[in-house]
């Protein structure tokens, strides 16, 4: 055995760190609750989109913004660690957008969703919205343990990840409710396997629903917003 | 004001969280320090990899072992939330492996790194190596808050990630010594602007060294192959 093993001191903080994440977790979860009754006052459903940097969250809302037009009323709370630039892409298809900026944290919270919520009120004669889209900060592990009080969880994987990503990252699979494997576009150029990645991300979760996308060509949008339709009878019908 | 904020709780929860937060980070900077020193007396270097999930960490690992062939003796230690995968496709090269499963943490700690480098030296008669690559679980974020003991800190973007992360994510890019741009045969299909991803990097970081790569294809392949020979010579010279 080796004498210059520091896991005694590690694991005595880590013990601490587990009590005062839980904690933690339990104040998020019921702020994560109000959240949701907040978000249903306001008239809306709310979807929490997870993905790693890069996937096409934000490309995927540009042009969901640009399919939905004037139909429904939408709101976007944008997450990054720092910079407004994803706020000031979706600003320019004419719809409210919060920037949250968590400073360094690699999740969004309930209380910043919160804030964000108010935001959106905020630029809105009536505080009223149909639809809001939370886009969480760029990481495929973080995310997934915060409920912001959304009513579906979306996780995405670009097709140039790799198919072995939901079996990588399971945790993450379990909590949502619908699985988009984004630029399917590039599965020509790609060792992406479709019927890996549904079957992994069934067998970890066999209610998911799988979609398949590549929003610059179009491939998938049509059956996107069908969902999304679906998503909003259920909740306000 | 929203009568249902619970920021009070979470700021005291918080505030916990950062102090056993931070003397974790000292644990674990305490055990770092402790590691390199370890590596030192086994001979070696040791480069620590961070990016997303997909970013081609494992496939850049496949192709580097091959080139070096028996001209350093190597070492692999593997980070991951689950699975095999990545140590099953790295032993396939003949070099010793250690896989790593942090069950839901994510990234690598000093401590677990420790627990590594005895699992390399169980595989090797002398114990002694020349390279120990640590390659991290797939994420952009978490990794860069915890000194692993490494001499090294790489970085990797791929292309299809989007030239924007730099900026997006520039703590991560602060701690790096180089910058490694992936799979830059996808240029032609990408709206990825090498001369952006440069700037932001060098911005944050102006001693950043930064490397285009595509291990597939070779391109950038030697350049890499003579980074790694000029950190092996600084450091055993």
């Amino acid at each position: 055995m080796c004498d210059s093993c520091g896991c005694h001191t590690h694991g005595h903080a880590e013990k601490r760190v587990v009590e005062v994440h839980q904690s933690l977790l339990a104040a998020n979860q019921e702020q994560a609750e109000k959240n949701r009754h907040h978000i249903e006052a306001m008239g809306a459903v709310a979807i929490n989109m997870i993905s790693s940097p890069g996937s096409g969250k934000t490309t995927l809302l540009e042009h969901t913004l640009e399919r939905i037009g004037s139909r429904w009323k939408v709101g976007v709370i944008e997450g990054d660690i720092e910079t407004e630039r994803d706020a000031d892409r979706i600003r320019k298809k004419g719809v409210p957008v919060v920037q949250i900026t968590t400073g360094g944290a690699c999740h969004l919270d309930a209380p910043l969703v919160h804030k964000g919520l108010h935001g959106l009120q905020d630029q809105s004669e009536d505080g009223r919205f149909d639809l809001i889209f939370i886009e969480n900060v760029g990481n495929l592990v973080c995310p997934a343990t915060f409920d912001l009080g959304e009513h579906e969880r979306i996780i995405l994987v670009s097709v140039p990840e790799g198919s072995d990503k939901p079996a990588k990252y399971p945790t993450t699979f379990t909590g949502a409710n619908t699985f988009l494997i984004t630029k399917t576009d590039l599965l020509p150029h790609f060792d992406f396997s479709l019927a890996e990645a549904r079957q992994e991300a069934l067998r970890i979760h066999p209610e998911l629903e799988i979609l398949e996308i590549a929003a610059p060509t179009g491939q998938g949008m049509d059956e996107w917003l069908a969902h999304l339709d679906g998503l909003l009878a259920r909740r306000q019908g």
